[in-house]
């Protein structure tokens, strides 16, 4: 709706990013400048934050510790795993949300977050329309998974692509220093969609990067893989690096971390699986060889290595924060911003919007014919697509050598 | 011994750092550039290039690419982990090096590496000095341990610190953003020597670091860790981030990974232990408390982590390089360089000399004194210590985002 006044509410939801705070700073931004935008709130833990009326009032931030957060990592204002029942079956919690947004004037909320959070944020969209309260909603994208509908990529992937293909080319160098057999395995992050593993395709690029990568679109066998390694072991000095998805999965869809948890891997508690797949197969490589391995999780520091971030994809994500705010501001509501790619040789992002319900519950996996070498390995087409995504470097303000992380104040607003 | 005019050899040895080949560059820039030396050759693996006539010839190396070397992470002339005989037990490696030496006309030998590798090159010194044959030999150090005797902080410590820091900023921030019960458990490199270890105190002078911090300077007690643990989480939201060494053990000195191992950790192929302690503690946490536990091993990425370096370590490592070069060149033998700390409040290191038998066989592990709250924090007399040596960022050359390492022509010498 069009001419809306009122405050301003923005949350954050899910696992969070290198850059999520990029689109924080640049809703608050843009809306403490909205003259349609009566007041700033950042919500604590997303929706929770809201149900219990416990947010953050914006305008007593400085403008400074805003801008660092462009460069800080991890939810600022919190973040939560909160699934809202359908409307339908239980609306308590719409009801709520409806109290809260009317006793505070709330007239545009902004929900950060992936699948399940665009999931949400539909849902109260259509609830708030329905009611006939007057908000317009706005999902603003953020996944390292890179697995949502509608959008070229999603905010926070390139980051994390980037610390990845970075992190591999150096663990290249480390790995093959001796003269003796050595095979790392390497496991990023990704349940259904491999985009984040596929980024060891980037350092393969550079000539430092993974002899084999394994995608959770492709069935795995652990029988191939022990046979991948050894052949490239034979051709390789003994040596090979591989890279693979903690989602893969057998052809019945059973996870391969489970897979060979279930075997044997007990803790001292009884507890099965201590590392996660990356060490399971390493394990495996070693019986099966009896050569040296190495198994690496790259673990959280894949999606909080704010220092080895995308400078594009800080840049885009604060600009998504932005376009989130003048859309809504303008009269949109019901939408995801997302990127288009515009025509032609150089890159170049469009922000564009998308409705809701075409955002919260479709998946997008690396495309088939991406994947090559019997499932071993990613074509050409991942690189020209994921290489202008990585550009830049942060801008990252450092005192004594380590990065200086936005310090809010998270002044909470007086309880109505 | 003075006025000496004859080839160069540079070997490197051991684990490799992210800075390590700065060291490289120093040697190589410095030994082309002086008129006594008349050839530089770098061995291939270590002592075992030497031994095999495996050695490169760096005057056939661009020097731009030499000079990337100064951020190119990881041993570029290969490594290698052999142990020397004692000469008087059996001399058949140090005849065949006096060979070799001869045959090249070596009167210049370099060896870069940590305790084992500074034996090797005292012994290597006084085998040559005892046969009569003129050769100047030098000692560079390198080790992210910095556990060298001798010298106030070894090359490669700081850029391995540095990382860690950053890394655990980074994770502090990603670990506490839900409103849930949360314990991270860290897992840094060193054995007996906990520098690295004690180098999350420098994300602790920053407010984003560790609560509890365990050194292998002090015995562990598994209980004592479970309960110093729920003291922090009953303080602390249910919120704990621990950074353990590798190398913590017991009173007995049995390792805490090989402790929990035994007790039953398996994997599919009966193998003990899948990951490392972090781990394990993690899973034992997780069962005595029912909280959500992440046990994160910072594994090779904390010594290759180039483009996390520190620029004040990358200067000095290559800075050590030379002045190698210089001291063997002005006659000085059997010696290691060592680094001093300029009196002053400002940070200044100096580059000296220390007789290659001091620096063979001693560890220096961090002063008791510095550690403590019950043998779980580290004081300001580290971080005093540390912060300097962190300081600066690394020059990286940088090529679609990503980082442009050294590559070398590696033009064996053709044997004689």
């Amino acid at each position: 709706m069009k001419g809306l006044k009122g405050a301003l509410v923005f949350a954050q939801s899910g696992g969070p990013t290198s850059v999520i705070n990029a689109s924080a700073a640049g809703v608050f931004l843009e809306g403490l400048k909205s003259e349609q935008i009566t007041a700033v709130y950042g919500a604590a833990h997303g929706i929770r934050g809201i149900l219990n009326e416990e947010m953050y009032d914006i305008s007593k931030e400085d403008e400074n510790e805003l801008l660092l957060l462009k460069n800080t990592p991890s939810s600022a204002m919190g973040s939560v795993r909160y699934k809202l029942k359908d409307a339908a079956v239980d609306d308590t919690d719409y009801k709520r949300l409806l109290e809260v947004f009317k006793k505070y004037d709330v007239r545009y909320f902004f929900y950060n977050g992936g699948n399940d959070s665009m999931d949400t944020c539909n849902k109260i969209s259509k609830y708030m329309a329905k009611s006939g309260y007057d908000i317009n909603v706005i999902g603003v994208p953020k996944t390292i998974d890179n697995d949502l509908y509608g959008t070229d990529h999603c905010p926070g992937f390139a980051s994390a692509a980037k610390y990845i293909a970075t992190t591999i080319m150096e663990i290249n160098l480390d790995a093959k220093v001796y003269d003796t057999p050595m095979v790392c395995i390497i496991e990023a992050m990704g349940r259904n969609a491999g985009w984040l593993t596929a980024s060891a395709a980037l350092a393969n690029a550079k000539g430092l990067g993974a002899d084999l990568i394994y995608l959770p679109e492709v069935p795995f066998s652990v029988d191939k893989f022990v046979k991948d390694i050894q052949d490239v072991c034979a051709k390789n000095n003994n040596k090979c690096i591989a890279v693979v998805s903690e989602g893969i999965h057998d052809e019945n869809g059973t996870l391969i971390c489970e897979k060979l948890g279930e075997v044997g891997a007990k803790d001292s508690f009884g507890h099965a699986q201590l590392g996660g797949v990356a060490a399971s197969l390493a394990a495996l490589i070693k019986a099966k060889t009896g050569f040296k391995t190495r198994g690496i999780e790259l673990s959280l520091m894949q999606r909080c290595g704010a220092h080895c971030a995308s400078g594009t994809d800080i840049e885009e994500t604060f600009e998504a924060g932005k376009q989130a705010v003048r859309a809504a501001v303008a009269g949109e509501t019901d939408k995801m911003v997302c990127y288009a790619r515009k025509e032609g040789d150089k890159y170049e992002c469009e922000y564009k919007l998308l409705p809701l319900e075409l955002a919260a519950n479709t998946e997008k996996t690396v495309p088939l014919e991406w994947i090559t070498n019997n499932g071993t390995g990613i074509s050409e087409e991942f690189v020209k697509y994921a290489l202008p995504l990585i550009q830049g470097e942060p801008n990252m303000t450092k005192v004594d050598g380590l990065p200086r992380f936005a310090k809010l104040k998270k002044v909470l607003v007086e309880k109505r």
